[in-house]
């Protein structure tokens, strides 16, 4: 198996996370005889103070010429003055856009281990599996007409959806749900929204070609809470941009860690992974970022661009052995328990080869 | 004290609610001597299957005449296929609109006795004290052009905000924090949005005039998460429109229920009071709906309309006197414990009652 991967390590904690997740892939060629290459590239913040440009030319033509795009994080504090599409957020978009998968899909699985870092209950989190599946390219953070006024002093963003961007997000989602739970909870604000009006009509014809698999319509403000509540409910979870963002990171909290959370793009020219978790500048050199996540991305890089579902698994029990074994980064080792040993984001990252 | 309060109870458990509350406020008025005057009249889908209108002109000509209006909750899954502008819920964001209160506030508390009926552990919940500020009046929910065009199967809604907008409501969270902790989150999604980045210069323009209190900003995306891991943290949490609607429903998971939770709206000619949660159409008439929220919702018209702080206090006392006495709706029964017993929607309303 040969694959070529992009790696844009971005900004902050972004290549400590990343430097751990290729060198799990690399473990993994090794072990299989697969012949991986990485070709590295800038974006966001450190793509800014570089070549001026959040998302340069030569990151992305490399990037659509690999198998995979692997991202760290992007953001910076420094570039919070500048308008959205200046800042190094816009670098990640464009890629997003450039790349053209349309179907982010967001784990959010609670590990045993992990119960006591959650602030949730651990009979709320226990067997959670929740795969969100955010539609990635339209809604609020692509819609024009976009701008703020600075004259009449007003602004304006546009939720735009078409009834194709909606059936091809739904069609994976019920795709994973028929392997998975048979369960589609759609997450929509139809009560107010002509748009969700829209999304919600779409997806209840598209569930008619999957009649194994079970849809629920929730509002959004409802599921906020119910997430919480009833986490063990839901099994795929699908939602537009914004809402996915919001409640995927939400879910973070069902982990105990937004750090522990992977994420992959499909549908498009070229799958994008990157960890749910963003650029974490405060804690950026300091060897508390957690790994896992970045890890866990790679894990989705073998399923989903690999096609080594045997590999992926291997990571991710890997992970799984490295959390029983007691090992914490800073973020998930809340309520210290005895037998608890903290790590850095290195040490992490070897524990984790190590039981490959 | 003269009081004319219109009375719109509206759908599912909107009537059995609200019958709680205005029997608080009768209450009230009898032990304080004063005089309360209630006018009842249509919203919702009653008022749609009895006028065919969400909002007949004979119900708003009657609040805009009223000092308060007291709402109990609109929905019906019966009107689930209308468009948006058809539906019970227009008739809440058309009343909204009339009246004119731009502000609408929503406390988050963690009652002591609760803390065994929230998903979240004790330790996470203990002294939480949120009060939401959200925007009433803007953003996507009123946002012009909004269409859902069946031909090209193209929606649209508009998300818009003037810094006019945005000044008056960022005025009523610093003044209500420097009558509290001192601080304000303001919630956003500037990394993307131009109208989050009008909304964040402006909080921040706004916040100089009250250097004694704190101001910090957050993504809606982490605030999704840190209302949940770190809930303590905040003081006041000011958004926008939808952002609100999300996470102060969120923030009911802290409360243990969102049947606990009250909401009052100030800024317009009317204050409009309503409880957070909605018409829960499927146990309607069961007697299972929690009337503290509905209860909670009158003590705050005692407070913003009718200048009664003593007599609020009174109320939100006497709320927590059956709860530390162990009476639970079925909503809060959550891991029950011995000591405690369950109670109905009316019995609930008649304990509360007599603690006054
Ligand atoms: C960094 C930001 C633009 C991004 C988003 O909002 O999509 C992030 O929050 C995410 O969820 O991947
Ligand atoms: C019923 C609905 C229109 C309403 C809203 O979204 O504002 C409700 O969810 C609320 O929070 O008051």
């Amino acid at each position: 198996m040969r694959l070529k991967i992009a790696v844009l390590a971005g900004d902050g904690i972004g290549p400590e996370v990343t430097h751990q997740a290729t060198n799990i892939l690399r473990a993994v060629a090794e072990l299989g005889g697969h012949e991986f290459t990485f070709v590295e590239g800038l974006i966001g913040g450190t793509a800014i103070t570089e070549t001026g440009s959040p998302l340069p030319t030569a990151t992305l033509d490399a990037a659509l010429e690999c198998d995979a795009v692997l991202l760290g994080a992007v953001g910076d504090n420094k570039f919070n003055a500048l308008p959205p599409d200046k800042r190094p957020e816009a670098g990640l978009l464009q890629i997003r856009q450039a790349l053209g998968g349309f179907a982010n899909l967001r784990p959010s699985i609670a590990y045993t281990a992990l119960s006591e870092s959650s602030p949730l209950r651990p009979e709320v989190t226990k067997d959670v599996d929740i795969l969100f599946v955010r539609e990635l390219l339209g809604g609020l953070y692509f819609g024009a007409p976009r701008w703020w006024d600075r004259e009449s002093n007003e602004a304006i963003n546009t939720m735009r959806y078409t009834r194709d961007e909606v059936v091809r997000v739904a069609r994976v989602a019920f795709e994973l749900a028929s392997n998975r739970r048979q369960k589609v909870t759609s997450v929509d604000k139809a009560n107010v929204l002509e748009v969700s009006q829209l999304w919600r009509a779409t997806v209840t014809e598209v569930a008619k070609d999957y009649p194994a698999v079970t849809l629920e319509h929730q509002l959004v403000d409802s599921m906020a809470m119910h997430i919480m509540n009833i986490p063990r409910n839901f099994d795929v979870v699908l939602t537009e941009n914004l809402f996915g963002d919001i409640l995927s990171d939400e879910a973070g909290v069902i982990t105990g860690s937004l750090g522990m959370l992977p994420s992959a793009t499909i549908g498009g020219a070229v799958n994008l992974y990157e960890p749910v978790h963003g650029s974490a500048p405060d804690i950026a050199g300091t060897g508390k970022a957690n790994p896992l996540g970045a890890i866990l991305t790679a894990a989705m890089v073998l399923r989903h661009s690999a096609n080594l579902e045997q590999d992926a698994k291997a990571v991710e029990a890997a992970v799984n052995k490295v959390l029983n074994a007691g090992y914490r980064t800073a973020d998930i080792a809340r309520g210290q328990q005895p037998g608890q040993t903290p790590v850095s984001t290195q040490e992490m990252g070897k524990l984790v080869h190590q039981a490959l």
